[in-house]
């Protein structure tokens, strides 16, 4: 019943390859990074990578932390790209894991810059971006016909940790009826007060899904004026998303559905509605 | 030197999974999606999906196309979610499959709603949308510590073939450094002129990926106010991105430099900036 496999590329010794893990569900890596992780000599990877996920690679592979966890000073990224350089040198193959797609948010462009500079051969493998994959996981989709054909991803945290308040969150506020924040914990309150003056609704749909298409996943439903309180809640790594797609979680919280919960048909109350417009 | 296999989920009978397939390359497949592949009964598809990955579902598999293609009419939603139900309570295990991420520009919440209506069972399983993977495949990363911390993906092209000319494109234009637009080619000419009307440079570089992450992936990078004339040489399907990103796939295009191109280190001129600050 098996139909063809995949083509794959040979992942060759003193190479690096930038991978995206996903948003944490190991089945949710593709089937390119998951024949990396099993070709890899030596496995780089980020806080923001599922334990279960090292569990694939090799037991001979050498496994290095990259990432920042329980307050210890995390190694700053000309060592780690220093560190990938030199490994790719001794004639390994340098797998380079991080959480998500390691070029929305995931600083891959500057590693892989790095690369280039030292003459390192590199390949960059995309990954199931949490503000994707993570939300689909929650039940809450991007877009909908019926509410917006635009989304914006922002970072809460940008680099240093300092808040984003070079965004200019009047026109994001306008740009998308769902805006998706990564790392928004921290800045939570100045986020949603931008919004906020930014005209969008406090009473506004909003979540915050935390440990995303993990057996820990949990999500905090809640509005845009709550959210701050609602953060309080919630545990790191997290995303927060603000739009009427939230609405949605109602009918499309398919895992939800596997644990018994009833699912709505029609979370917009659109057909209740059909015949005023 | 295998290591473990990801935990998988049975497919059962009855159930539809909505599936998205990724940018193109078979090998960007999640794992998830690879099993379902596998497992399903019956696959329906878009024509957005490669037919690469189609031929790894098993040879007893019934393939229904439910998609727009040489202008032949294409099935209306309402009964592409009718053929879904259907077949579901044939108690088959039913692949709902779109290019992409289901859920992003791809109507999944929709289908979804409409099965939850008729009570039939359901998961959604996110894919690499092609305004990530495919823009990866071409060296061009979302955001760059450099030059971003905001990236908003738009579709040129809403339900019913209409121009987007609901969407703010002023805010847009101001929300993120990197826009990328899904089905730019028809209305190029007016999003163009929406962004430089809301102060977009003419000169800012920008790029089209048609097919990508295919065989037949190319890119076309221009200039803003160049862009309307380089669609003319643009086949769809094709993802339009704007911003100073693009400038980064000189040092960024992996693809090419298998191929023999020479990468940038630099390419955003950073370091012969450095003394003035």
């Amino acid at each position: 019943m098996q139909g063809n496999d995949p083509e794959l590329p040979r992942f060759e010794p003193g190479w690096v390859w930038l991978v995206g893990a996903g948003p944490g569900e190991p089945a949710l890596l593709t089937v390119l990074a998951l024949h990396a992780i099993r070709s890899a000599d030596v496995v780089v990877y980020d806080a923001l990578v599922d334990q279960r996920i090292l569990t694939l690679a090799p037991s001979a592979a050498t496994r290095i932390y990259a990432g920042k966890r329980g307050g210890k000073p995390s190694p700053i990224q000309r060592d780690i790209s220093r560190r990938l350089i030199a490994l790719a040198r001794e004639n390994l193959r340098v797998l380079r894991l991080k959480g998500g797609d390691p070029l929305l948010f995931g600083r891959g462009a500057e590693e892989a810059l790095a690369l280039v500079a030292a003459r390192v051969p590199f390949r960059i493998v995309p990954g199931i971006s949490a503000g994707l994959g993570g939300l689909a996981h929650a039940g809450i989709p991007l877009t909908h016909r019926e509410t917006n054909s635009a989304v914006t991803f922002v970072t809460g945290h940008v680099a240093g940790g300092d808040s984003p308040s070079h965004l200019d969150w009047t026109a994001i506020a306008r740009a998308s009826p769902t805006i998706v924040v990564y790392m928004p914990l921290k800045h939570i309150r100045e986020i949603v007060q931008n919004l906020i003056s930014a005209g969008r609704a406090g009473h506004e749909p909003a979540a915050f899904v935390s440990k995303a298409a993990t057996p820990d996943q949990s999500v905090v439903e809640t509005t845009l004026a709550h959210a701050p309180a609602a953060a309080e809640t919630v545990a790191p790594p997290a995303i927060f998303v603000v739009g009427d797609v939230v609405r949605l979680r109602a009918g499309l919280d398919w895992a939800g559905a596997r644990d018994g919960r009833s699912l709505e048909p029609d979370p917009l109350g659109t057909r209740r509605h059909t015949d005023a417009g």
